[in-house]
Formats: C-alpha cells, structure tokens, sequence
C-alpha cells in the first residue's frame, strides 16, 4: 500500500486522522494549497512549509502541457522538480480541460481538446492520466472523471457518472506505481440516488481513497453544505475522504462536519493576490483605505511572515503601489489562516467540541451558520 | 557622530572597511540592493538577509509620493514600516525628479514638477529633501544635488555644479538628526577640474561621506572606468565613498579598485525579472531553450533558494509559465551574486590580491578588462 491512513479521533462524523504517504505524514483534516503549474504562486517551498503546509495539489493538465510531464519524469519527478519534499496530489486534468481547454469533445475514449496555450489538438484518456500522474511521480494520483456542469441535464449527469465508473476501472488497470496511490472520484451532481450509485460501484473497485467531486463547480453553497452529509456517508468509513475544489473557509467547516478529511482551493491564494485576506474576524479587503495609517499587524499571533513583521498600513501600501510583495504576503497569510483552520479543526475534533469550535468561527466571521 | 568608519586594509587604491551605523555594521566594498518603494521588489528581508544583504537603498522620490514621509513617520519610520531592522541609505529624491517626474523646471530654489503618479504639481527643495529624510529615518541620507544628462553642455554642467554646492550647503544647515548620517555629492560630469572643484568645496563643509554622482546617466562604461580613479582620489581618504547607481558586476570592480566603498543599482532585480542571471562564468538568459532540460542548478555554491534547491529547467520552466517565483528565485539570486562579488572583493583586498581577483573575475565573465 502506498498510504495508510488512521483514525485518531471521531468527534460526530467528523474524523480527526493521519494520512502518510511516502513523501511523509499529513495530519487530517488538510487543505493542500494549490502549486498548478509546479508552484504556488509567489512562494517558495519554504515559505510555504514555515505556516505548515503538509501537501500541496499540483494540476495534471498544466503540467502536461507545459513543461510536459516526460520532461519531469526525466528530472526526476514533480518534487525533486519543484523543490518540495514532501508529499503531492495531482488532479486527473479532467477538470482544467473541461474548464480551461477550448473545444473540448468528450467520448468514452476520453476528452480531446485545444490546448489554451497554443491551440495543439490533444486527447486526454484514462490510461494516459494514469501514465502523466505516475511521470509526474506524486504521492497521490486522481482517476480521470467527467464532471458536467452543475445545472447539467439529468440524461447528462447520468451519462457522466456512467462514463466516470468506465474510467475509473480503466484508471485502475493502467495503475503501476507502487509508491503513489489512487483515488476514485464520486459523481452524480445533486441527485443522491445518482451519487450513491456511482459510490457504490467505485467501492467494490477497493480504491485507498475516495473524493467527491463536482461540488466546486457552480454549486450553491448551502445545497452544498445540505448534501455534503450524505455524500460522504457514502464513501468508506476507514479510508481518507477528499471534497475537491471546495473551497471558502466555511465550506471547509462543512466539510469537516460531513466527515471529510482532504481539500484545496484556489481562494486563499487567488485571493490574497487580489488583497482579500481572511482572518479570524472574517475577511479584511487591504486595499481599502482605512488601512492607510493603520500600525496594527493583520492578524495578531498569526505565524505568518507578513503578520509577524509589518503592519497592516505596509500591506496596503504595497497594493496601492502594485508591489509584488503585497501578493506574496498576502498568498501566504490566507494559506496559513487555511492552515490555522484546519488545524484548530484537528484539536477540536480531538476534544469532541468541533460544532462548538464551528460555531464560534462563523460567529466572529458574520458567515450564516 | 551618527556613523564611523574604519578603513582595515588597503591593496593599491581599493580598500576593505567597517562602516558602522545605528542600525548595524556594513563591511565594505558593499552593494546595497534597491527598495525603491519600501520593498525590493518579491523579496522579503528574511529573504534579503538569507543572501547576506548589509544594507538597503530607499528612494525618497518614490516614498515622499506614495505612502507619504509623513505617514512612515507616524508608523515609525522607513525601518519598522518595511520591516527591515539593518541599514537603510536613501538618496534625495533629485534623480527622481529628473527622470521619472514629468515637466521638472529647476531654480536655485529646488525642482518643480509633477508627480508621475497622479500628474499632482510638487516641489523639491534641498530643505525639503533632508525634511523627507528625516522623516524616513534612514541611517545615511544624501543631500539633494542637480544631476544633468551626461552629454550636457559645459555651462549646463557648470551651473549644476554651482548649484550642488549651493544646495549641498543649505542641505548641511537644515539637517538635525543625529542618528543619521549625510552625505554629500560631487557632481562636474566629465570635466576632472570641475569634479575636483566641487569636491574641494564640499570636503571644506565637512560632511561624513561623499558619494560621486551622474555616472549612472548616460556615461559610457570606459570613460567611467578611466575617471574613476582620478574622481575617487578627490574625496577624503578616511570617509566612506559612494559611487551612485553604478552598475555592471565589472563596473563595481572598477569601482572598488578607483577606491569606491559603496555602490546600488536596479541591475540585479530588474534583469533577474527579465530571466538574465549573473553568474561567476558569466551572464545566463534562463529563457533560452537550451537550459529546458538542465539539470543542474544556475550556480553550484551560490546560497541562495533556487541555486540550493531547483535547477536550471525548473527556472527555465517558471519563466515560460509566467510564474511569479521566476522573477522572484533569479532577483534573489542576482542580488546574491553582487553581494558575493563584493564578499570576495574585501577578502582579496584584505589579502593583497584584488588586481588578480578582479582580472580573475573579468576573464570569467568574458567580460572586456
């Protein structure tokens, strides 16, 4: 087995465990920041390991398409590539080609697309997600899946899901690498009857780990936070759980609840580079002109290198001056407060008061409940 | 005194000293990288300091725009508000004025102009600039001095000359910190007497530095080469020279070897934003195809993040991509290799062997002797 994964605590259906893989141990719940094309952006691995960062998500299509996972492969892998040590996930790239590629023409042999960087014509199949991933040498790898829009029609979803089982065991049959393990993604949009279908055809597979997938993707949120309860009631109890591309401080809240253990997320990085922070006190827009001449830090006992040293005052002034530096501090203040979350999340779960310790971050964030 | 300065050796006209301030000593020959805006651009100080950076440059034009002198003041000053607890120098603003300002009309009085921000109409005068100093509580300030095109006409030149001395004077009246140090500028362009008739002038008003000004503009780099020496010679033995805004890694060599203790320039973070690397075998454009493959990092033995953790084809790669860490590794990088040059500089000066250091370091690059 290429991870083992333990349950430390149970506090309701939320779990507080330990994933390790063989790149190290990852203390769930976890958000991976987002490295898409082998880094995140602004920061150096260091810095990123400084606010305790455990596991980032590379993205398979970037990396494909630029510098091409061969060439990566050939370089000894995406973490000797990218200089981090310790463990990776990679999507399947199903998600970017669907979102990102121009042209994109699904069938059951898989995806073929245009490139968004130079219009080449390029095919996407099960087996070739499988050989990218294990070039790409992460510790865990995503099967490839089709994830129709959120207001897709019914016939649509059904024929997804459908198609997502067919690659999924393709996935599998192609799999090799004995030091990378691979998980199955769950689809079925917002019909349950769909979803548990399609759970349950994943689980007799016996992957080592399951993820939940099309809820980044134009779901509203609180039908998000209403089915994630029994979604992830659908995935084995003793195997870890991954909500993808979700999201938003109190999704994550949701999702811990629900008995999820893995996310990640653009928005703290996407975010920061935009001068939206968040914060214990909820979200603080830098660039507002009340931070002109304010000393205070932007988060008092944040271990952040931006927190630790300069005052909010310093913060907005490098957005007004387009300084690279406000999107760096920013990227890792909003990774590290994920962080923070996270693991505030860990200890409460431990302690059996984690709807306390949710219900007291809504609170001081004014997010509904 | 706000600042002292020992000269411990000498080999031939170059020297190796201690320049002490009251934020911290600077070992001599030293580069100081370029905080244009109260940040080098990407880079923390941590980071800064993790390639031994001594010093900074902050530019008073910029920060009397945009946050305002004033407002560092009220946060503190420059140091506490950058988070940068080590040296700062700052110039006066002047070169500024005249590059960057729009429609600068120069009077005895000072320079009118418009910001190049907002198009708002301001003034500089020399009162004003060491005002703005102060405020910024930077450990060396300069005094404001007119700084003509290289190419000027001689009565131009001469009349900037008159100037300097008259604004070098009001500037010395005006100054009251005594935790700062200020130093004066010797202006004159090409012609040697003029140089020397200004340095004259301003070594009688006794200020505890000098630094040589209007080389960085226009100056083609032989001619400079040649005048060096004859220019430093004009300033005191026993006080700290600064050759301002120069320049090329061969450039500060001269520099050093002309008897010049302290040099900044743009060049290290804006050609590491460009993807061009100094290294001791000469210049490297991570852009180029041939480094897509590379293994092995820019610079074996260079300590800074990306020489000691990725290589040659992952800079290649963040380039291509457009990822920030690209400008972010090689800016860091580049100032290492400055700071490096000047570390061996001293040493070679201390052990009597700066000639064939320098030609050592010149035949390296390829670089014309």
């Amino acid at each position: 087995m290429a991870i083992t994964f333990h349950i430390h605590h149970r506090d309701g259906a939320a779990r507080a465990g330990l994933l390790v893989t063989p790149h190290g141990e990852v203390e769930t719940p976890v958000f991976m920041p987002v490295g898409t094309q082998a880094t995140v952006k602004g920061l150096t691995p260091e810095q990123l390991e400084s606010v305790g960062t455990q596991i980032l998500l590379g993205n398979t299509y970037h990396l494909t398409l630029r510098p091409g996972d061969a060439l990566i492969a050939e370089l000894g892998g995406l973490h000797r590539f990218m200089g981090w040590d310790r463990p990776i996930l990679t999507d399947s790239g199903g998600f970017q080609v669907f979102s990102l590629a121009s042209q994109a023409r699904i069938t059951d042999q898989g995806a073929r697309f245009r490139s968004h960087i130079d219009g080449a014509l390029l095919e996407l199949t099960p087996e070739k997600a499988v050989e990218i991933q294990e070039n790409l040498g992460s510790d865990i790898a995503m099967v490839l899946d089709e994830c129709p829009p959120g207001a897709a029609d019914p016939a649509l979803v059904r024929d997804a899901v459908r198609r997502t089982l067919l690659w999924a065991d393709r996935c599998k049959r192609r799999h090799t690498r004995r030091d990378q393990a691979q998980f199955a993604i769950v689809q079925g949009g917002t019909d349950l009857g769909l979803r548990a279908e399609c759970a349950r055809e994943l689980v007799a597979m016996d992957f080592p780990g399951y993820a939940l997938g099309g809820f980044s993707v134009g779901e509203d949120p609180s039908a998000m936070h209403a089915a994630l309860p029994e979604c992830a009631a659908l995935l084995p109890e003793d195997k870890p759980r991954y909500l993808m591309g979700v999201g938003r401080p109190e999704d994550l809240l949701a999702g811990v609840a629900a008995g999820v253990d893995m996310f990640d997320c653009v928005m703290p990085t996407r975010n920061g580079r935009n001068a939206l922070a968040f914060t214990a006190a909820g979200p603080v827009r830098l660039r507002n002109a009340k931070h002109r001449r304010d000393p205070a830090p932007l988060e008092s006992g944040c271990p952040c290198y931006g927190c630790r040293h300069v005052s909010r005052a310093y913060l907005h002034h490098l957005f007004q001056a387009d300084e690279m530096l406000g999107p760096i501090l920013l990227s890792l203040h909003n990774i590290a407060f994920y962080l923070r979350l996270m693991a505030g999340a860990r200890r409460a779960v431990g302690e059996g008061r984690f709807g306390a310790f949710a219900a007291g971050c809504l609170a001081r964030w004014g997010a509904p409940a």
